[in-house]
This record gives structure tokens, sequence and C-alpha cells, in this order.
């Protein structure tokens, strides 16, 4: 029998696990990797900490972890795989099952011949359609030469101000490398809140903390780059203000490369990726699809979803690369949508499904916020505030976002884990997690969280979070707020709602300045509301019928405190 | 109907959160908590990082997340509950429902009646039955007034040398902390390797680690403490050695405090614990127990263990706290027998079950080690080893250890998420975890894990460990064994097997240095062996039939090294 051919087009992320699969697989194949730029295996996930100067040395972005370049003589040497650069794929052919193929550098093109093929062609960031656009000082960050423009900027130190356009999760990592070179930064995002993958509350959160390292401006979006001599001197909002920059880059999300597949008649999805079945393979039997440019399930709710994930790209690849060689005997189930970021000194991200998407499901739900420490104090513990999101009937964890200066990877990975898994709320209630002061708490945070949700689904306490507690004090509505945090906790931070402060341990004593009518709506909370819950159960156990626990405290409102 | 009334014995852990929690849903209740010494939720697992300097403020150990010392006092005030301290239980009148109580301060002794009562005494550590044993200078760190002794010992800088009898949790964290404090150590255990829990493979990694710190002699237990006026001058050990020291702290185990419910007719298990259901209740109905003088069902054997850990403790008591006041709505369902210490810059751990009891439990598995970094070495990654263990017919996950200067935290509580959940390998494989390079690798460490496993469940490779390859070459077995990486790395450090160097990327043009007969056995290896998989997969391409991966590679060898 003939030795396969493969073909791999893009060379990133997925291209090449995908091509690195098949050929441990298959030491026969002939495996051809086309990558359309000069560099190969790029870890583009790196490049905001090579510009902010994490590290200096370039080519560690494309080394192995022995510090071998990933260059076409390595994939050939090392692995067996032709690896062609700076060549860019213009057609598949079908019909005659080749592609055809032009060397941008050289001129030269050519056809090759596959038996299986694999479109890895990742995504292309989106642009705003205003005027100015084209003027030096604009740029992504995306590609290596996006990286070696920045990091140059920040070498060179000339530039004073600029501005990121999109608050997701590379606009945040991009502010972050840029204000560690010195910059002076503006966020600008189109919607009301950073990070559209968090909930409102969570986010602003973010945009709180952000705020002490730049100007961030939300619902408001570039209306036009302003500049003289084709240089950027501005940045004009949709609202008249004008930001002047020298540097702005551009952050708002990707769209997927699908022009080649389009053309070839693979099917595209309604959200714009390439379809393909759990095999990660397309309509053509022959063809393969994985990374930024497909469309993959949703595995919570079951829908088509856009997920460019470095991680997810190289286990799709991993998977499609078997499959070319071993006919679908691997299978990309699909994603939760797990992402995280780290912003200076915090971390912030999600897996699974936020309340505004569970709401969009259609799911009955119930929202617990905890905050609480990660390790003791006296081991440095850093504090986490984290929202969980569960069926009501069945308890089924549906999402859970967690930011904070403590270690926010840990948890999502916890509850990555049990989501995938289809755990409920309680199944966490007792799990049995690595103990140790030095590594977390005696009842580790992802636990305590599910412990508040249990409390909550089972009606030991009624909570209210910022939002709702806001909405009722904007509507003037009589309650009884109830601060139990100690004086010097008060006097140092405060929300200053018209709350009353009685500490958790005067409470008992202090019965009479409680309201009189048992039907009072009390709220309740303390720093993280942990002495606030203690508090709720009080009163109740006192005959008081409608106590709520503001969750996750004074840690969690979103809102401005006093000081 | 008359107010119930609750009994907690000790008020450590189990107890206090058992207290916490029935008066969180019953504010009615009358609640005591009897505790025989003089402190009340001491976070004992952090002692030694009191002992070691790592923080010096002795409440600290003692106080709520916001400052205030746990006494008496803020017992009743914040939860009001009734705290009796230096005051030890001596009967449980089972009759009567009642218990009789003796305050070791006063003398003055009473009686007092409950309705449901927790026994939640704890453990006592084992001390060796030899000569000498009460010489003063032979302590454990147990309790405080350990704690404060050996913290005493640190500040006042005289104590030189120190010997620490017990290579397991509790003695590695006290051998680190009194490295810090200056004193030269020597770390005795009994059995053949540390840390009994993991394997002998993986522990013996931690022995070598430790041995940069610490004289460390295994398979060797104390024969006598020798001492003169009264004082410790020396450790005799089983082969007569005598090692010199003015310190021993001795941690070989701790035993149920379990007198108290024998007395009282409470049933006892095989293993000398307090037998419960999974309310963890005894066979007396209205007698609940929980923590360390507890057994405990294991959930993937179904055997009960005994599971001294902090954090079941206070889960265990959890459950317990709520049964007595809502009548057994509350489950605790076992344990995975999670554990992880830290050890100077590494930590090391283990969820599920080691080789050794997947094998005494009867499973068909299958083993894989894996070497790989915890983030991108441009992000500062660190190694990380795991050896993972799964069933070989269903790809369940049994168990996994991690070690490593990486983050071998986060690690486990992935695994252990993934154990209880009952998720096989292929679960794993395509795991959707958080993913930036501040946090981990695009493939995160546990996937490369589980990428290990399914190739060699797969049998797309062969594997061997260490101790199996050190077999072969003990029998003088005729092997051909291959390091695979670059003469750089050989260098510097080799196994020194008489093994041949063909760094991966020269193979393909040195095929002619390979063995002639294509049923040599073959061993493949680098650094972590993944360029060792890679040269596997290649030779086994070329025809070589018994080609063997060296799993986690030179990283993972635990026997001595050339230099």
């Amino acid at each position: 029998m003939a030795n396969k051919k493969i073909i791999v087009i893009g060379g990133s992320s997925a291209g090449p696990k995908a091509a690195a699969r098949a050929r441990r697989l298959d030491q026969n194949a002939e495996i051809t990797m086309f990558q359309k730029g000069p560099d190969l295996s790029m870890a583009s996930c790196g490049f905001p900490y090579y510009v902010g100067g994490v590290f200096d040395e370039r080519n560690k972005l494309l080394n192995t972890p022995t510090g071998v370049v990933r260059d076409p003589k390595f994939y050939w040497n090392a692995k067996g795989i032709k690896a062609v650069i700076n060549t860019e794929i213009t057609r598949i052919d079908r019909e005659n099952k080749r592609v055809e193929y032009i060397n941008h550098q050289t001129g030269e093109s050519g056809q090759q011949e596959y038996d299986k093929l694999i479109i890895a062609t990742g995504a292309t960031p989106n642009m705003p359609p205003v005027p100015g656009i084209n003027l030096e000082g604009i740029t992504t960050l995306q590609s290596m030469q996006d990286a070696d423009y920045l990091r140059n900027i920040r070498d060179e130190g000339k530039i004073k101000k600029a501005v990121v356009i999109g608050g997701g999760l590379i606009g945040i990592e991009t502010l972050e490398a840029l204000h560690l070179a010195g910059i002076e930064l503006t966020l600008v995002e189109l919607f009301p809140q950073l990070l559209s993958f968090l909930d409102w509350d969570m986010a602003k959160l973010i945009e709180n903390y952000l705020k002490t390292k730049a100007n961030v401006i939300t619902q408001n979006g570039v209306a036009e780059f302003i500049g003289t001599n084709g240089k950027l001197e501005a940045v004009k909002l949709q609202n008249g203000t004008q930001i002047p920059c020298e540097l702005a880059v551009v952050a708002i999300g990707v769209k997927p490369n699908i022009k080649l597949a389009r053309e070839a008649g693979i099917e595209i999805g309604q959200l714009g990726g390439i379809l393909v079945n759990q095999h990660m393979q397309t309509n053509d039997p022959d063809i393969y699809a994985a990374g930024d440019c497909c469309e993959i399930p949703n595995l919570i709710t079951g829908k088509n979803v856009l997920a460019p994930y470095g991680d997810l790209a190289n286990l799709e690849g991993r998977v499609a690369g078997e499959n070319m060689i071993m006919g679908n005997t691997a299978k990309f189930p699909g994603t939760i949508q797990t992402g995280i970021c780290k912003l200076f000194d915090y971390g912030a991200g999600i897996t699974g499904l936020s309340e505004i998407k569970a709401k969009e499901a259609g799911f009955d739900f119930e929202v617990a916020v905890n905050a609480s420490f990660d390790k003791p104090k006296f081991m440095g513990g850093q504090l986490l505030i984290t929202k969980l999101i569960a069926e009501k009937n069945t308890g089924q964890l549906l999402g859970a976002q967690c930011l904070g200066p403590g270690e926010v990877s840990k948890q999502l990975a916890i509850w990555a884990t049990a989501i995938k898994a289809k755990q409920t709320v309680e199944d966490i209630v007792c799990s049995d997690l690595p103990y140790a002061p030095p590594f977390s708490m005696a009842v580790d945070h992802s636990i305590a969280t599910s412990h508040v949700m249990e409390n909550k689904m089972r009606r030991f306490f009624k909570g209210i979070n910022g939002p709702q507690l806001k909405e009722k004090l904007d509507n003037g509505d009589a309650m009884f707020i109830l601060d139990t945090r100690g004086p010097d906790e008060y006097e140092n931070m405060r929300l200053g709602i018209g709350e009353t402060l009685i500490p958790v341990g005067m409470l008992r004593k202090r019965v009479e300045d409680l309201p009189q009518d048992k039907n009072t709506e009390i709220i309740t909370y303390c720093q993280i509301s942990l002495r606030g819950y203690e508090a709720a159960m009080f009163l109740q156990g006192l005959g008081y019928k409608n106590v709520k626990v503001l969750e996750g405290g004074v840690a969690a409102w979103p809102y401005p405190k006093e000081k």
C-alpha cells in the first residue's frame, strides 16, 4: 500500500499538533504542513508576556522545552514532517484531492495531492470599520510581527500614551503588557462591561480593580482614528471624546478564517466557523478541521460555539491528527468554554455558563456568590470570589466564575473538571481535595462555595446579590441593613447604604436595636458574608421572616464604597 | 418542645465544625462543646509553619480570618455555643444520656445531659516503645504546647542537632520547619521509603531531593533514646548507629482516641477507629462521631480506612452537626485519601490509590508516569512528575501521585475531582481547563499525563519504569538503551547505564547506529521522555518489535546518576 499523504494547512497550534499526532501513529505517512507566515508553532498566548518584558528572548516563543527552535529543519529532523513556510494554500481541489499553493517569498506556485487534509487556518482579528484604521500606530497582537512591533515600542520607550480597544482577554493582557512598559493607558470597551464572558457583577469587580492601573471607558466604541502625516494622534470615541495617543491596539475578537474552506464547498455554520462532527471531520470525509476556524459544541447547552482558545486547538488537532491516520477512532466531545486571564495581581475566569448564558439557554438555576481565602491568612492567603451557577432541581453544576488575587486557576480547574463530569453541588460538598496550609484552607474555597450553594438551595438562607440590593435601594424599599463587621473594619471602608453596624459578637446582646416588626426585610453582611450568614441564622432564630444575606459581602460589592 | 441538648466532645476541628453547623440550623439548641486542653479550633496543620518561622504571631493559629481569637467568649458571643475548656469527658452514660466530666484545672467534676452527642476526640501520636522515651528533648508536634516548645527552641537558637523520627507528612513538614530554624537534621524512617502513601519510585525521588537538605536514613528504626541527667544526647538506631542530638521529634503516625467510646459500648472497627455509617452516626443512634477518631470508607475500594486529615474532619463534623439537628439529612460518602505536603521547594502528594494499594485491592490496572512542566518555560514553568493509575478494561481513574517544584496542589485537585467523579482516562484526554501562559501549558500537565496513559492503554507504545529497568540491568539483560537528548544535556547529567546517545533530531540520519536485529529490546528516553516517545514511535516505524519508553525519563529516574 502506498504511503498515506497528509496535508496540514496551518502551522500555529492545531496544525502542528495534528501533524505530530499523525506522524507518531504512522511513521510512513508523507506529512506536509503549509504555513502562510514565516513562523511555526508560535506560543501566541505568550505574546503579551514578551511584549511586557516578563522575558526577553524572542525565541522562547518558538522553542521546544529544551530550547530548540521549531523551524522547518526541526520539524524534518525530529519529526519527519515537511513544514513549508511563507506559503499560502490558495485552493482546495476536492475533486482531484489536491491543494494549490503559492510561496509569497519566491512567488513559486504549485499543487500537491492529499489522501487526508486538515484545515487549521485559525482566525483573523476583527478591525473596527472606521476612518483612519490604516494609520501608523494601530496594531493588533496576533502575529509574531505584532509582538515584535510592540516589544520594540517597549524597548525604545518613546511612546507615552496608548489606547487598547476591547476589554476581552487579549485586550486586558495587552493592557497589562503595555502598562509594564511604562505607557499611560486607556481601555475602551463598546459593551457596558469588560470580559463579556463574565456576568456584569463579576466584571465590575475587575473593572474597579483595573481602574487603579489605567483609564477604563465602557459602553463606548471607536468612531475614528485621527492622525496627521499618516501617524496616529488620537482615538475619537462614539460620544465625541478624543483620547490623545501614539499607539492603539485593537483587540475586539477574532473571526474564523474560512474562505478557503467555503470556496471548496466545506460546510460553514451559522456562527461563521467550519462545521465538524465529533471526529473533527467536515462534510468531506477526507477533510478535517481544527482550531479557531471551527465551530464546536458547548457541552452544557449542546449548541455550537466559537471557542478560539489555544488549549482547545491543541486537543482538537490531536483528535483530527489521529483520525486522519486511524479513521475516526478519536473524539473531541466539545467545550465548556473555560477561559482565564491574568490581570496584574488578579486572576479572572470562567468555566461553564454565566448567569446570563444559563438564562439564555433556558435553565432554571440558582446562583451563589462566595468570597473567602485561598489559603490560611498565616500562610499569606489571598481573597477569591466565586459565583457558582447550578440547576435548581438536579443541583447539576452549570458554571463557575472566579476572580481575585488568590489562586483562581486552581479553582477553575476544579470546577471545570467537575462540570465536565456532570457533577452536582452535592458531589462537591464533601470533596476530598489536597489540603495542607501552604496550598489551601482546611475547607477549600471551592468546597465552601458549594456549601453556600447547598445552604441556599435547601432554603437554609436567602441570598441577595449586589445588583439586586442596589435595585431595592434605588427603588427606596424599606429595609434594615445590618453590617456585622467590627468597628475598625467599618471605619476603614463601608458600603454607605444606610446600614446599621452591629458586630456579630454583639448581636446577642443588642437584640433591642433590631427592628420591632419581625416582617421587616433585613439584609445582613460582613466583609465576605460569613459573619453575615451567622447573623442571618440568628435573626431567623429570633423569628425574623425576611432575612437575606448579601452574598460575597463588602468584598463582592461592585458599587462605590465609602472610606 | 424543649430545646435540643447537644454535647460535642472535642474542640479542635470536627467538634467546632459540628457545633457551628448545629447552631446555624437550630438557634434554640443548647450546644456545649468540651475540650480537654486549653485551646480551641487550633489550626494544627499550621504548627510546622509557626515553628519554622513562616509567621511569628502565635494567635494566628487560633484566630478567625478577621483576627478574633476563638476562645470560649468568642464561641458564646458570636455563635451562642458554650465552649468548656480544660475539661475532659470521663464517661458517656448512654442509658441516662449524659456525660460525666472533670475540669483538670479546678478539679471540679459534674455531669450533663444530651439529646444528641458527638465524639470528636481526635487521635494521639504513636510513640516508639523504647528505652529513654521520657527524656527531655523528645517531643511530638501535635498540640499547641508542642508547637510552643519547638518554636521556643527555634527562637533560642541553642540546639544544633535534631532527629526527626518518621518520614510521613508530619515528619517531613517538621523536618522543613527545624531546617528553617538552622538546625542540622537527620530523618529516620523505619520503612524502606519515606511518605509510605506514595509508591517507592515516587518516594525515592522525594528522598533524593530531601538528601540535599538533611541526612536521611531509611529502613532503620529507633532502638533507644540515650541521655544523661534526664536529657537527650543521642538516638540509637536498630542497626546500632548512634546519632548525637539534643532534640528528637517523633512523628510515626497517630492512633484514634477511642477509649471513651469503647467504654460506652460504641462499636470500634478493625482498624481501631469508631465505626460510623454514612451519616457519621455510631451504633447508638443518638451518638455521632467525626474526625481522626473514626474509620471511614475508601470510595474506591469500599473498605474502611483511617484518614486523619484536617479537611475531612471539618467535612465529617459538618455532616454530623447537621444530622444531630435535622435527623440524618446529610451524608459523608467517604474518602479517596487525598494527601499533600510541602517539602522545601517541592510539593508531593497523592489522591486515590497508589500502585501498591491498587494491587492489594485486586484491580487490573495500567500505570503511566509523565514528567512535564506546569507552565511554559518562558513564564518560569517548573517540573511536575505524575504517576497515574487507571483500571485496564474501563479506563477508570484509580489514583494519581504528583511531585516536583511545580504546582502539585492544582494537579492533585484536578485528579481528586476526577477520581471522585468516577471519570475515565478518556474523559480527561479532552479536558477543558483554564489555560493562559501564567497558569498552565496549552496542554495542561494533567491532560498530557492522560495522553501518555491513553497511548499506553491503546498499545501505541510500551513503557518501562525505573525499577523495572533497574531489574533488567541487574539481571544483565541484553538491551540497546537509547538516550535521545542533546550532547549538552548528556554531558551535564546521564544515567550511566550503558546507554547510547543519539539526539532525536539525528536519529533519522543515524539509523545505521541502531541494532541490526529488529527483535532487540530497545529502551528510549530523554529528560522527560517526550523525545524518547517520539524516538520509540520512529523505531517502531522502522520495524523494531520490542521498543520501550523509559517513562518520566531522566527526571523520574530514582537511582544515582552520573555527572
